[in-house]
């Protein structure tokens, strides 16, 4: 099949084997596959990725030595069912999954797998059991939003919002704008949302919040005071830079509670002292649950989380690298799509 | 009066001008007050501590060119009262205080202040309003004790802790040993917890610590694994050094929660990445309110929390220097009280 590929630390668009579905598994046409920030981040810091991942005694080691077609953000269709394999969908139909891979015991992560190539590329092997069947009437394309706006679903419930609390979300990429969504879908007000890019902020009040804050005009911690009326604050990290932790510990508000859904790789500084003096909380987050991922796609096909406005480009398989550059500048776009049957 | 005072960043004994009361003020007597670890970096971190107050606008920011007397773990007798003041005393009666002083509109630390001396001097004047009467029957020793242990309790309440909960307290300085007071307070078990020092280990253990653990002898989280049979974990880090967030964030359990009641004044590294795959929270804690520290003195009083075995030396004023620096030598003492009336 053809692929975008991770050789090497480049991202090549080579023909490679075609998957196979072993027992349980389902081979699968990815029809759609959003590119993640995280894959950004994992061309650029592979070996770290790696290393944490080792450190962590995380499942998802990587042999950079070996090819890795990535894409994790994905909608599909049945092609076949290995042995023993069935699921909600008939060939022909259309499905999302968590990208996770159970196999001879293993769980490999789709697309962050030597094992288990993802969306960048033509087919796919899944866990037939993982399967959800797209509701008849959705766009592929915004089935294929799932995973990343299932992101932010997970990162409002792990904040545990209380009635008085207000939301601040720093950071209005893929991830800022999921929060962004889940926060509208829990009747949260007001989102106070802050970005450098004007068409981010844009995209931040289609998506739901209410006021729109440009840090380099404004601090963005005053806007949020002038907004919320003094309300608890829950600030939600959705940039993952070294250094930003540290800044918002800075200018939080006493009592402040961090939700980091940002990805940041690196070391990163901080200032205990800023903590405790204010009695900061930090949670970090990752991903989500199955039920919060299946939560999303009915979010999703109810019109519920309307991830219409996400989508800024479409490429095919041969695409990838240079929408990879693209989305280095956060000005032009927000998610786009790797289609790779498209003609 | 005699007092130990904090001049030019050394610990010097000195005669100073006895504090005058005034208006809503009480004169108090130092009859006992502990020596705080905070005391020993505030010392040591002069400069930054006022630094970070500053940067976090505290309205605790000490003129590192004039005298300050610290201590703020006391019991005292009152002397006299101010204008206006009246309290829940007479002369020749015993109190304990938050160590803070509402003075011309402003707050003052007692003890973290150009204006208002601790009790490592032999006068004190404390806010008439927030005096508490010692019950009778309790002695002054135990009652000076009322401070430290309240911020075990804070701690301990800010932990939120659930039933199925198992606390582990890395450190067990003065503040480990308040919050395992805490948590046997509370009925949590088992209580697991860590110090290189033997004294320590079994400080740890007469304030209720089921299980205790040597960091250089056996994996501090493997043996807390082993007592707690997988039970989400709670971790309370009692040190504050450099690169113990780091350490306790790289070898916690997926899910734990820490809860930072040591303070680190130094700027501090950590791997971000470690709590996103884990999803941990950090919870920084600081002092204790209003109420937390007046059930603490009731559960000292009433013999709930057992505060004896931490009082491992007494000095006089003229002892406090060399007392800080025995300190220093974890594995000698946990609290020496300053009794400034000591012959």
């Amino acid at each position: 099949m053809r692929a975008a590929v991770m050789r090497n630390s480049q991202l090549v668009v080579d023909t490679v084997p075609d998957p196979k579905p072993g027992e349980g598994e389902v081979l699968v046409k990815t029809l759609a596959c959003g590119i993640c920030g995280s894959d950004l981040h994992a061309l650029k810091y592979a070996d770290k990725m790696v290393e944490i991942a080792r450190e962590t005694g995380s499942p998802f080691v990587l042999d950079l030595a070996r090819d890795v077609v990535m894409g994790h953000e994905f909608c599909a269709e049945v092609v076949e069912y290995g042995r023993n394999a069935s699921g909600p969908a008939r060939p022909g139909g259309r499905v999302v999954s968590m990208p996770v891979l159970f196999r001879a015991g293993r769980i490999e992560g789709v697309g962050y797998s030597n094992e288990a190539p993802g969306g960048y590329g033509e087919l796919m092997t899944l866990s037939a059991a993982l399967l959800l069947p797209v509701p008849n009437g959705l766009a592929t394309e915004h089935a294929a939003l799932t995973e990343p706006m299932a992101v932010g679903l997970h990162a409002v419930n792990k904040a545990r919002l209380e009635p008085a609390d207000a939301p601040l979300v720093v950071g209005c990429g893929p991830v800022g704008l999921a929060v962004i969504a889940a926060l509208k879908l829990k009747g949260v007000e007001p989102i106070v949302a802050a970005d450098f890019s004007p068409m981010r902020r844009s995209l931040a009040e289609r998506m739901g919040a209410h006021v729109v804050v440009s840090p380099k005009e404004r601090s963005t911690f005053e806007a949020f005071r002038d907004a919320t009326n003094m309300r608890p604050a829950v600030v939600f990290e959705c940039v993952g830079v070294p250094g930003l932790l540290h800044q918002i510990m800075r200018e939080a508000p006493v009592g402040a509670r961090l939700v980091v859904a940002g990805v940041c790789m690196e070391d990163d500084l901080i200032k205990p002292m800023l903590g405790i003096n204010k009695e900061l909380a930090v949670q970090f987050v990752l991903g989500y649950t199955p039920d919060e991922f299946a939560q999303t796609l009915q979010f999703i096909a109810e019109g519920q989380i309307d991830v219409a406005p996400m989508i800024t480009g479409r490429v095919g398989v041969e695409g990838v690298p240079g929408a990879f550059e693209t989305l280095a500048k956060p000005d032009v776009h927000a998610k786009i799509l790797v289609e790779p049957w498209r003609a």
